[in-house]
């Protein structure tokens, strides 16, 4: 193991507007070895997702920024190499937060173990992780879909958008979702079991919105902003609710458009129709993960819950696969395999 | 009785911006007489309230709007003139909602009898009636203020605002009132028990905000809109909450400011500091009617609620006196007296 590198890629410099290949630097380092406690990972699965354009942004937000010369941040399904925790053997999976490398050091308690035999080992960064508890909760908790209503989301066959619609359906709810071309557009009717899902590349998208929701829209889940939000919200009905999730359109907006202020239109519409609008972030309702363990498991095993995985092949194209989830290239649930996938052997 | 007659004010134009005489018609027509289980009531106050600017466009809104040719609406206290109506007498004191006018028939179950003996008569168009109720159901129900947080509300010395400074003081919070001039500061200030209040006529307004609220604005009572809103944006609290009851500054707007759409940044902050805006008026949350009497009588016995009225003589002076209330022109409570009140004869 002593030839062995661990390859990482860090931040270079800050990113104004879309990030570049020159704002990452792919550096080789030696494998750290564990302290007390530790266990020395070999990374096997890297999830990329939006909030990551944000880290590297500098000033306040609800996280603090990668410093420039700092690793990517990023959840991670890694193998153990060595363990200096009583918790942990090699060869055990978990799941951590171990960022954009191969090789990593992390305490013990910092780690969860995988069982294989559960469910794929990939799902504890998409459906059954963090983008799936992201679109339970703030689903359930502020969008609070009643049966009979209309759910909306954008970005419907991504990782939190996809398990929105089909939640939404479990619910009751007619689900409708947007997204980039016509073949997500039909995975996610057919597959997911959407009742409708517009292509935003079709114009106009706000007739054919309109079209898909004849009885207007009661809850919006907001995860890209710009013109599909603008095309929603004149169909907003009275008493809607927006989970405001993200607004990937805007994160790598370097200014804002010159033309008229739309606040005053805004706030109008919630006065007139009394809509609510929340932002929240997953660990607002950690405290709800056991009920969404439970219920997802549940959902996943009967089949009412299918997901979709766009994975990646080498570090050496986390960048450019980056690159593609801001732009929508990516198709399902953005992963980077740094190292063969011990389940599938 | 056969000579007088009913002058009352008709929406003569729809206005585009600032309503102007021209956009009513005072006329004089015939008393009506009362049908069976109907009384005639001669007004005696009429209520001038912000929501009544929107009754004046065409479209849909949460209430039709006013027909070109109709009378103004508008809360009122009268007296009964003549009553076929088995729950009413002559010269009984009730509530109705019989608009800009001396007179008017109304069904006896419109109205709501009152007793001069328990409040001033005035105190239902005021602190103990809508505006009351709106600022106490949307500051308990959708800011819900906590011991030691930050409640800042604009029009400060008006109906609403003053209301929800006050609840926010026996809640226990820091109550911040913005208002125009140094008069209205003053009485915000030294009589009502605000915390402190800023004149947003004096610049700068966003940093005479910011030193008002040392630990930042945990809940803010939407109003007013325009450059309050924007100067209490940057200073809301992660989780914070606000309220929208009005939008004074826009509603004599014809149209929108050419400059850059600022919708990107408030979805921006409402995502990261994860806060929460929700519109409302004051009928969706009728139910908690009884809990606020109760509330509210006792602190007005109590003296932990004061209120101010402004009080204008003569229909022929609505119009300009509407118009000063959307420019902020009233101090406190706006009512037009049409008749003397009996209770202080």
């Amino acid at each position: 193991m002593s030839e062995k590198q661990n390859r990482r890629i860090v931040l270079a410099a800050r990113p104004k507007g879309e990030p570049q290949q020159e704002h990452f630097r792919l550096e080789a380092v030696d494998i750290p070895s564990p302290g007390e406690d530790q266990v020395l990972l070999q990374t096997i699965y890297l999830s990329l997702d939006p909030y990551m354009r944000g880290r590297m942004n500098a000033g306040p937000s609800y996280a603090a920024p990668v410093e420039v010369g700092q690793v990517m941040q990023g959840s991670t399904v890694s193998v153990v190499v060595e363990s200096k925790s009583p918790d942990f053997a090699a060869r055990d999976l978990v799941l951590g937060y171990t960022g954009w490398q191969e090789y990593a050091v992390a305490p013990g308690k910092s780690l969860l173990k995988l069982d294989p035999a559960r469910a794929p080992i990939t799902t504890v960064l998409g459906v059954m992780g963090m983008p799936g508890l992201t679109a339970y909760t703030g689903l359930l908790n502020i969008g609070r879909p009643k049966p009979g209503e209309t759910v909306v989301v954008g970005a419907a066959s991504g990782a939190v958008g996809s398990v929105v619609g089909q939640i939404a359906k479990i619910k009751g709810c007619r689900a409708v979702g947007i997204a980039g071309g016509q073949r997500k557009c039909e995975f996610v009717v057919n597959e997911l079991g959407f009742d409708a899902c517009i292509d935003h590349h079709s114009a106009p998208l706000p007739q054919n919105l309109e079209a898909a929701c004849p009885k207007g829209v009661d809850v919006y889940f907001e995860n890209v902003g710009g013109r599909v939000f603008k095309a929603v919200l004149p169909l907003m009905n009275p008493f809607g609710r927006v989970p405001v999730c993200g607004l990937i359109a805007h994160y790598n907006a370097a200014e804002l458009a010159r033309e008229i202020d739309r606040v005053p239109l805004l706030m109008s519409a919630i006065l007139v129709k009394r809509l609510k609008f929340q932002g929240f972030i997953v660990s607002d309702f950690v405290a709800q993960k056991d009920d969404f363990v439970r219920d997802m498991s549940q959902w996943l095993s009967e089949g009412k819950v299918k997901y979709r995985e766009d994975i990646v092949e080498g570090l050496e194209n986390t960048v450019a696969a980056f690159q593609g989830l801001l732009q929508g290239r990516n198709f399902g649930k953005l992963l980077v395999r740094l190292a063969p996938d011990p389940t599938l052997l």
